[in-house]
Formats: C-alpha cells, structure tokens, sequence
C-alpha cells in the first residue's frame, strides 16, 4: 500500500474510525497520485476509487498494482454495494470542510455506517508537511516563477497595458512545461497597486508608476507564489520609506522562519513594526503552499500554533496606502529545522523597467 | 429594489421563509450584479451584503440606492448583529448545495433563526429563464466565439500541437475584450477524439486527423459554449457518415427545441437514433449556460421537466469509437416559444483545415 494512505488508515485507527471516505479531488490527488473526478473510499479491508467512464483509462495507467487501490466505474456500483462498504461500522470520516449539505445528506442515505464523523481536516494539516518529491517539484515550479520574473524585466515596458503583462507571463508558463497559472496573475500598477487583492485592469503603465506583480504557476500539481514590487522610470522618493520598511520586514520575517517559531508572533513582530510607523499589516502575512495555493498554516494572528520542518509557507507583508500606491514582496519558502530557504530567488532590491 | 430581489422575496414568502442566506457567489452575482466574496442577507426588513475590506470599495461602486442593499465590512458585525438579522424568525433558507456540512454548523450557531431551510435550488432553477440583458450578453460571448473560429480556420496548420491551438483561442479571447475562457479548452486530435471529456495534449496534428475543439469565453460574467469537429487534410471516408449522423441529430435537436418540448425525449430521440445505427449518446445531450457554464437544465434522460422560453441551454450530440476517433457538435440556442435560436453561428458543413 502506498505510504500515504498507510499513514491515513494509522491516523484513522487512532481516531476510532472504521473508515473514511475522501472527497476532495485535491486530498484524493495527495493520496493517489489520481488527478480525476470521484471518491476515495478507505474501508475496514480495502481501498476502492470510485469514478466514472471519462476517467477511468486514466486513473487505472497511474496505478501500481502497490497502492492497492480497486477502480470502479461508479455505474457499476449498486445500492447493495454502497450499503457494504462501511457495513458495521461505528464511525467513518467524512471531510466537513468540502462536502456541502446536501452530499452529507446523501452520503448518511446512502453509506449504512452508524455515524458519519467529521475529520477536523485531517488530510489538509498532514498536506503541511511536504516530503521530498513534493518539495522537488514546487522548488521547480518556483525556479520557473523566478526565470519568468527574469523574463518580465526585459518585457515591460512603459505605456504597456496590465493585461498585457498577465499575458505575458501566462504564454511564459505555457511555454515553459507547467501545468499553468496557479492562480489568476495579478498587475497592479500605480494608484491600483493600493489594493491588497487588486484586479488586473486595461491601465497602461506610466513613468513612476510602481507595479505590484504577485504570480506563480504549477508543476506536476504543485504551486509557486511570489509577489514583487517593481518601478517604471524611476524610484518615486515617497514610495523608498514605504519599500524599505517592506523589505526590512520580509527580511526579518525570513530570519525568524524555522522549525518551532510561533506563528502568531510572526505575524505581530511585523505588525508591530509597521504600526510603529504609523501602518498595519491588513491581509495576513503568509500562507501555505502545495497542490493548493492556498493551504495550511495559514500565518496570521488567529493561529497558535508554530513552524515546523518541510512546511512550504510564503512570506508576504505589504502596505497600502488607499488611493495612493501599495507595495507587496514574497516569497514561497522552506522552513527547515535551523532556518527558512528561499524558494523564489529573485532580486529584492528597486528594480526599475520601462 | 431591484427586481431579482423582489423576486427572490416573493418567493421566501410563499415558501413560508421569513429569510435567506446567500453564500454562493454566482447566486449573489445573479441578484445584484457583485463579484465578489461575501454573504447576502436577505432578512424580514433589510438585505445586506457582509463582505471583507478587499472588496468594499468596489462593492460600492457597483450598487445603486434603487438596490436597497446595505453594505458592510465584515470586521464591524459582531455576535449580536449576527442574531439580530433573523431574530423571530422561523424558516430561514439557505444553499444546501453550495455551503459546506462545516459552514452550516457554523451558520447554525451563528444565526439565531429556529430553523435553516433547504431552498432547493430556488435560486440555480430561476437563473434558467434569462432576461434580455442576460441574452445579449450571452450573444455576444457566442459571437466572439464563431469570430474566434473563423481565426483558428486560417490558423490552424498540420504539424502544430493541440496546446498550441487551445493556447491560440486563449489569446484571441484576451485579445477580444472577453473576460476569458468560460471552460478549460478541448483540442482532441484523431484518436484524442475518441474521449468525450478529453484533454488537450502535446499531440501534433496529422493529415487525416479530425480535431473536436470545445470552447467558448466569458463576456461579463456570460459564458458561451461551441464545439465543432474539423479535419486536418481531407475528411476520411470512414468518419463520413459518423459526422453525417451526429449533424443529422444535431439539426434535428434544433428543430425540436422550444417551448413545451419533453427533455427527456429530446435525449432520447438522438440516443434512439444513435442506437439504430449500433452506437449510443454516452453524455448528456446539452446543458444550461449563462454565469456558470454548466447550469440548469440539464439534458439527460433523468430530467422529466419540459423547455421554457428564454432558456439558453446546449445542443451537443457526439459519438465516440475509443481508440479510433469521435465527432461533437455543439451550439448554444436560446429557447422560444416557436423554436430555437442558435446564438453560435458557425459552418458544420465538413470543413478541411492545415
């Protein structure tokens, strides 16, 4: 059996459950490999995924004969079927967090398990702790994101459109062997760059102008995220006070990273900071990198817990002045036992185009 | 008031709901025209939005006095105002297929209401019937779409890769004023062709090669949806009378749609024929579109309701020999109550590209 579902049916046991069944395509792409639409069932004796016509050539060519998984076309499974597979079970996990209500509704019909248990996100916390494939395969997808950047300083050029420069950076990764964006780009030029989650827009880029550019693409799956701040022309003198202030703090940040460091102290350490200046840190400081862009921890001041080793996280801070200008700069990092390493590489310092 | 609210207000009262609660952005889209995160509450006296800082700006700039919407950040409700909006309430609606088993819980014990009420769909089944700015934004979606065929007709060239021509769609629908693509383009060349739900690949096209392309884009907010099969070369004989006979049904589907028509035997009467000649429809006959690319009704043999004017749903029989090839044709139709108008134009006469 494979190693991860292993792990899941230990963790099961602990929890006095007799099963689960997994939902979530991502969890199920975790766990398997499988990249389809369907359902994971772990029972008492045997694993079964469950899909349907469109999928199944493709899910049974990734298989090995080890995950021990049994592929069924969900036609062929009947009401008598899904009565048995949790048949004398007390307790079988459900994942709360992705089914809605009415799934749950039909799962309680349609599964004769006694009780149907909520899993607290069992598969999402133990996705925090990448092992070295994973690792392997979002430092590629991070290397990428840095030749894209790379890229992008000899594209742009002032009076080009934000658009144009999204553009741009999706035909880099459609180029360059991923699995595309792994989430909508966004370019935020000028006074739009005074939005935390600013949309792309037709703005041309004009001389002064700082350009907030937070992007990423995906590899075999996983995620890269990286957000910098760039100048058209030249550095504005109002906007240095703002990036250093930044960039001192994504710094820090950095040296703070590593196995055992609170997490909200993380986050209040900048906050703090910023606010001695006379400014705060409105969106949260980072979050967790995988098969999701956005994933566990998520590092902000509502979460009490600490780092630990083969956590990929991104360290994020920002300000933003309303009507003025914003400036953001990230990076996706490995936290390691004695520190943090960069993951995206790219220049921190002004960085001017056009 | 705007007059989807009233609506929807309308409606709560004859289902004997004194309230509801709408998570689902698209819903939320739908009555008031936000794009955005955030909760719409209808309650007994008021509707408000209740989103986070990154939207409320835009948020604002989007509603009018005339919507009666009261908008706020989410920071300034506390627990009392989260009672307060259904207090005295009875049955309060809410999505049971949109919301999570977790957020009911949560809503649950957030909201003081004696009872949360499945509204089955109440919101998903109204957005069936599209009024006339729904229309001619969905015909303008369609049209960009048959304007992007014509391009790739010119484009397309043997020896060039199905990504390469997926990509090119992409680029013509950023180009074109388009908020993108509505659908993860299909590219399926020769034996590509054979799977319904293929995905584009590294594949070169060859001479001989039919080539299915599934795509549409999204003009504010509305998706359109168009597929056609052409052929790389020449068209071989022994694929002739498969496209004949999914062009027939298609033609014949058309002519069948409007106001009053059976879904069922819609679906059936292609299957039929299909099945008189040794091969069946092994996917739905065609869907609703218009926020969501799939949305109600759905055209398949399980749907016993009948065709309403102002639907605008899909036509889009396909046969496929797996491990050979397949052909699709589809149009987006706006229903009447005389018959059907197809809102994509395009040629399904053989056509030869490369």
């Amino acid at each position: 059996m494979n190693t991860k579902i292993k792990w899941l049916r230990e963790k099961l046991n602990g929890l006095n459950m007799q099963g689960m069944i997994v939902s979530n395509p991502v969890n199920v792409r975790y766990l398997t490999g499988i990249n389809a639409e369907g359902v994971l069932l772990i029972t008492r004796k045997e694993n079964y995924y469950i899909t349907d016509s469109r999928y199944l050539e493709e899910v049974k060519s990734i298989l090995t004969i080890d995950d021990e998984i049994i592929v069924s076309n969900v036609v062929d499974i009947n009401k008598y079927d899904y009565e048995n597979f949790f048949s004398f079970c007390d307790n079988v996990g459900f994942e709360e967090n992705y089914i809605t209500y009415a799934t749950y509704k039909k799962y309680m019909e349609r599964y004769k398990a006694n009780n149907l248990e909520e899993t607290d996100g069992i598969l999402e916390k133990q996705r925090m702790f990448k092992d070295e494939e994973e690792i392997s395969l979002i430092q590629k997808a991070c290397s990428i994101t840095d030749n894209c950047f790379s890229h992008l300083l000899k594209f742009i050029k002032i009076g080009m459109t934000e658009k144009q420069i999204a553009y741009e950076i999706e035909k880099y990764f459609f180029e360059n062997g991923t699995d595309g964006l792994s989430f909508e780009t966004i370019v935020a030029s000028g006074k739009n760059s005074s939005k935390p989650h600013a949309k792309t827009t037709d703005k041309k880029i004009e001389e002064g102008d700082p350009i907030t550019i937070d992007f990423g693409c995906k590899y075999k799956g996983y995620c890269s995220d990286m957000t910098r701040t760039i100048f058209a022309g030249f550095v504005p003198e109002k906007i240095k006070p703002i990036y250093d202030l930044v960039l001192t703090n994504q710094l820090q940040t950095a040296k703070d990273m590593k196995e055992g460091m609170d997490i909200r102290t993380l986050f209040r350490n900048v906050d703090n900071d910023f606010k001695l200046h006379g400014y705060s840190l409105v969106h949260s400081l980072g979050h967790g990198v995988g098969l999701e862009i956005h994933e566990h921890p998520f590092i902000n001041q509502k979460n009490d817990n600490s780092l630990k080793e083969n956590m990929v996280i991104t360290n994020e801070p920002g300000i933003y002045l309303p009507g003025e200008f914003g400036v953001r700069i990230e990076d996706t990092s490995l936290i390691t036992k004695s520190g943090c390493i960069n993951l995206t590489k790219s220049d921190k310092n002004y960085i001017v185009v056009g």
